[in-house]
């Protein structure tokens, strides 16, 4: 059975294909990988089974590999790929340290979409003194948009757009047990939020989330340029 | 059909019986009324359907009937009746306007339950610095039991529970629409909570909110009181 | 019982404070209105019960007020308010014509924010070839970012942010019956898309997505602006 | 404990009966094959258990065993069984290559019932270019119905049933996580289409959604074959 | 707001474009169908909303006006329209007396379509001996497609895929209270058929069941008619 | 920790204790099957980890064991224990072969109540013609109540209870995929059946409906055993 | 449209035909009514609309006309018309006070099967003590099944089916606000018994539990008095 | 990736700091427990991952190390490590032995905040006879707030609220399969309750009823303890 993966992405939509790693067969994500590679410079592939971390690295020994822990996610980039530096800045904020991997996925994607990002983690709503301080700063760093990482209750969110005079994507994660676990309570409690400002993506989609700030940032980022020129 | 008012559970479990009034016929309730009333003196009504309202200051004319709108509560008192006070201080807080009727229905439990109520209202999410000063004073002031009232996204109970060194119990309302409306997401958040102390009641359930909360301030109330003598 | 409309989200958030319209009384609204009026010069009521419509144009007669049906939103302005315009654009696009008021909600929000607002109604999946030509010249006029209303089956979202290299919010509407209805199977569909770039708002939350839209697109208007300076 | 076959139901039902291996032993598998391949030379096992597989191969290595991957089917064919072909003609189209298995299980259902099968992979709404010119293809080919397998936003089927003037079977398949993950928004999404002539099979159910292609194919094939003579 | 109804759709889909009542003003729904008389000759309105029954009567009395109590349908013809019959045949049967006006949506659709429909009521699974007779016949007399209507326990559209040797649809219908209530487990049970051919539309949802229905047997009219010639 | 089997329940309530395997140690379920030996002369156990059985057959040696598979049930006897008979008639029949696990652990518990079981299984409405005959049967043969145990679409109980006049007992199975799958649809339809005398238990739990229906056949047979005195 | 009542259901199923108004229309019912009088000289009616109750009164004047309140419930009997009397014994036991109507619904059936019917009403768990003399006194009173009908948490149903040692039908009724409510609490925690020998009905369905419980004491009664022949 | 227990929640909150075991690496609770072990001389970890039980042991063979099966909890104290006594006083009850490992989390963690727990294990409402004289005991003993752990029917909780003038907390366990099962319907069943004074926690949350249920006790305590002074 064979593959499509869409190198045409990262032109028409200003993002690019990335593999979704979960339901593929190792060799499947190879060949992908390839095809990409041989075609844009550069593969990322998300939710990586653990089964195919070594086989990848091995089929590309001969390449850049980066691999960020805890996420899952694997960028192979060719010998003279030069990643692009477009100058947006991104804010990564966790709740907890359980939602850091999904927290960094989002990170990931935005800076191979050429932002800057900045992470806070463990910051949540069980101790808010611990937000304020770098949050403060990171608004006076003229940060373009925030992810908000969280799981169990999902308030951080809420509290940041409270706060934030940015876009903030919330970013549910699938922490907690019980009823509304797994994510539920924090996607449900996103969407029902009284702070303005505040859009959501899928539990655990830190692709989603790191996609969209990445867009805003870079539209922001552009018109800044042309500013400057 | 006969009904059964229970007039031992005050003295059973420190709490009064309550006519639910929402399903029951206006002559049902006067009836329950005026049987509670010989018995203890009180009658306290929750959730009075609004057409039964008129029926039952008629009927009551002879009494003082106190009704604290928008709670669609009522109590009446027999011309003797002299209501207790306990010493236990509850702390009722709303997130929004919306969930003041929900609130009201749980400081009015609590009051007729013998305990000094200090109400904090609109003071959610989206404007956190509101909070911050009267939640001081509150505790301050030492509160037994704060009771937090909210709807959508549910997220104030949590940060009251991150701040505050007693009992917090969670009071979900059904304000919201769309997904996790109707205070679904907010109950859920709350379950989800990763603030410690914080338990809840169901939706909308200002009586047993208040219930709870007089119980545990009246034990705390009459430990001081064995003190002081 | 009090209200606490607040006046300074605007400076403090780039969004102004709206009023929920729906569970409050006529008074409670005139109250408000009258206290943003007051202090900011303009009051932006969302989700206007039908029989609050009349007294609320007696009550503000002195004032212009404007109405945009099928909305259910209302905008007083002081005789002296000035509306500013950032340079910011909108795209507000809808899948059906019962997904018009929400995608209404929205576009007023928007513009209130300075925003200039670009709507294309009526364009869903069942007859794609619809959409084609005004998306182009949506996107050739530099659109900031589009909103997408859509209820049933909520696939034009994904279908647009396909094709458009600008962030989509995803706004679905309570349109649709049997399971899945009332806009579930919309928002569920537009959390699981596979479309680069889509996040979304709560069932029915205009105001949500035309916040989300304006914080982005003014954003990218100042930066443009400064360019042009 | 015994288990029943159904012989009869190709000549009742005009489809056969198929084996559900997932919830059986193998050994219940091969007994169950054994008497349907005595009874009407052909034995069709959906489902089948991973462990099961080389076990079967063993037991029937005296007959010709088709496996198609990877859709966990397996057909065992009596050495002089002939597949009838009805002039039937059936598409399978994929939205991405995830949804692959469950499209190739409708796919070997329909060609077991005497259909000819054109299947279109991983065509999905993130990049719809990719459909117009084999779906205008298929259309010219005298399609008779079409399956469209897809997870995730489950957009797909609602696009080709606006486009196409046959009738369209949605197969939604249990892939994506998060809310409305494992195909439910996909599934609902597919319910609550906006486009006409879209019928639905549950989740993962290829054999359903072949078994419904065929017999529309196959009554349609019927006439015209009756017209040829 | 303008409205664009699709004249279009017959010719390319080959199912007629139908307004939804449901959500629409009286007089835009009067604005849509002169609109579709002007082009098509015809105009079909499902879930017309009560209150827009006579001024519709008035508004088109020069017209043939065809009202089907209990199904909230209507059409209106020009004076010349011809409403073809293409030899298709269609059945469609109903379990209880409650789920009538939803099977004769169907059915009226079917026959806008140019389908012959037969009619068969009220023959659930509380008396199956109901159903046998007139069943057989209905297959006997080369019946192309069964659409089956069901509410509460759904059983009866497994039971006749179960006998019928043609596609059957299973039309949940919004019967029924409780758990699984408003055709929740008719639809869950129809998706989890155990019987051969049984694919499925939404909840009350007679109009998406009567075009599947009518392509199917249009389709196989059509193949029959080629032969005839 | 200690646990506290019931030996008094037989007695007090016509029904054994049993013990419920599936949560317990290996160790718990011995030291609980001890104690029941020795105060009643029989132990019981329903769910029993695969791992659990070798180890209880060995620790049991010395006692009659019977294992009845597939049903994960075990029975313990000591030596000297007579099973008493009551004269009660219950019928247990399944809708396929996936579903005779359940069903046995039914039977099985009936007959350890002392009833007579007759079981027919593979009998689903797939094929209903298989049904009549063995129930035609059953029925003259003075069955006093009748289990039948359905996962998927769970219709065969309310055919069974439009034809027999008895207490039928609805057991829904874990049995099929998708959504409504593990036997969710089958246990709402069986709630929503329009068919009378059918009543059911909870999803799987066969020890709940053995023990209802031999409750049922107990009572009767006690009845008739004074009549025949 | 026609309807088609089964007069033959109480000598096939040995329990009678019931029009159910709910959705029916006045006309309807009337029709119906006589039909079934002619055929059996008994109409019963559930779940009447209020608005059909004078007219059927009307139309009814000859007939003896049974209305029972608050249970919405009628029954008609020709002039000649004498009831059985079966010897069974029922127990209907309620929960609340609002939940009486949907006992009575039950036991009304159950009369009209022949049955004896002892009530006993308003002994919820928030009071066990009020329940712990009448239960005595009905098992002591010989029995034959005990149906108990709650809301809210449901848990009555379990309590006196671990002390009853007969059959018991839990009968969820509709009464409670809030996550779980409408009975879907009640009824999830019946079907979560730990007790033995509680099978359940759907919410609110009295007609349901009193069928299957009159089946049970009418078969239990009939082997009675075969023995005092 | 860092992570940061927090050492000032004891003073700041009344109850410290737990490590959540579920979802970490080894590596990161030896990290977390060591820091903690420096700043407050004791760490709990709850729901300690198996495979981490020995690295643990090894890690900290120094300290003076408590682990309290079947709970999943450990506690590690410094050698000079005095745990306080606040004399307040728990009572912990379960319904079933399945639900012990939880109910003792809870009383765990209220021991670590210096209360005296009394435990009753094993009184489900399948037998109350069970319940009533250690109930009666522990009231008498002068318990301040009683935790009650059940899952399945999650009757009992309802059962002690009714019975107990004590706040009384539910923990819902995920006990119990089918539909309600893993905790869904005991919890839903405690938030519906009928009795006064029963607030909840979330399914399987012992640290959470540990926490609030402490907290209420050495309120309590400390109250009674200023007047002994
Ligand atoms: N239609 C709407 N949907 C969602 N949020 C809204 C809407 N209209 C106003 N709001 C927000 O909800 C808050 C109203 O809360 P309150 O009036 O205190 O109940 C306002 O401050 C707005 O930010
Ligand atoms: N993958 C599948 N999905 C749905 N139904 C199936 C599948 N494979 C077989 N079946 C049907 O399910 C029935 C299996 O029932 P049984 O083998 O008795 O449990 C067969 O008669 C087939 O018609
Ligand atoms: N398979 C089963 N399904 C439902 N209930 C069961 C099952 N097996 C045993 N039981 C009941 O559940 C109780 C076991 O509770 P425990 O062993 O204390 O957790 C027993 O007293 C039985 O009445
Ligand atoms: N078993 C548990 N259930 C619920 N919350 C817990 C549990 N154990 C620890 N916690 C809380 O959850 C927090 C852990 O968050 P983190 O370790 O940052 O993911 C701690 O600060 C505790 O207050
Ligand atoms: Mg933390
Ligand atoms: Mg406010
Ligand atoms: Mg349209
Ligand atoms: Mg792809
Ligand atoms: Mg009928
Ligand atoms: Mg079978
Ligand atoms: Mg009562
Ligand atoms: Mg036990």
């Amino acid at each position: 059975v064979e593959t499509r993966p869409d190198p045409g992405r990262e032109r028409r939509k200003g993002a690019p294909e990335i593999i979704f790693g979960e339901t593929k067969e190792t060799a499947q994500i190879i060949e992908m990988a390839q095809s990409l590679l041989a075609s844009t410079g550069r593969a990322i592939i998300s939710r990586l089974p653990p089964q195919s971390l070594v086989p990848l690295q091995e089929a590309f020994r001969a390449y850049a590999v980066s691999i960020r822990e805890p996420s899952r996610s694997m960028v192979i980039y060719s010998p003279d790929y030069v990643r692009k530096s477009t100058g947006g800045h991104i804010g990564v904020i966790s709740a907890g340290t359980s939602d850091i991997p999904v927290a960094e996925e989002a990170a990931i994607i935005a800076e191979e979409m050429g932002c800057r990002v900045t992470c806070i983690y463990d910051v949540g709503v069980a101790g808010l003194h611990r937000l304020m301080r770098p949050l403060h700063d990171l608004i006076s760093d003229d940060v373009d948009a925030i992810i908000v990482a969280a799981g169990m209750d999902g308030a951080l969110p809420s509290v940041v757009a409270g706060l934030a005079p940015v876009p903030v994507i919330g970013l549910p994660t699938s922490v907690g047990y019980g009823m509304g676990g797994k994510g539920v309570a924090a996607l449900l409690s996103m969407l029902q939020t009284c702070a303005p400002g505040l859009s959501v993506v899928n539990i655990d989609n830190g692709v989603g989330a790191g996609i969209t700030a990445a867009l805003i940032a870079n539209r922001v980022a552009q018109a800044r340029e042309h500013q400057s020129q």
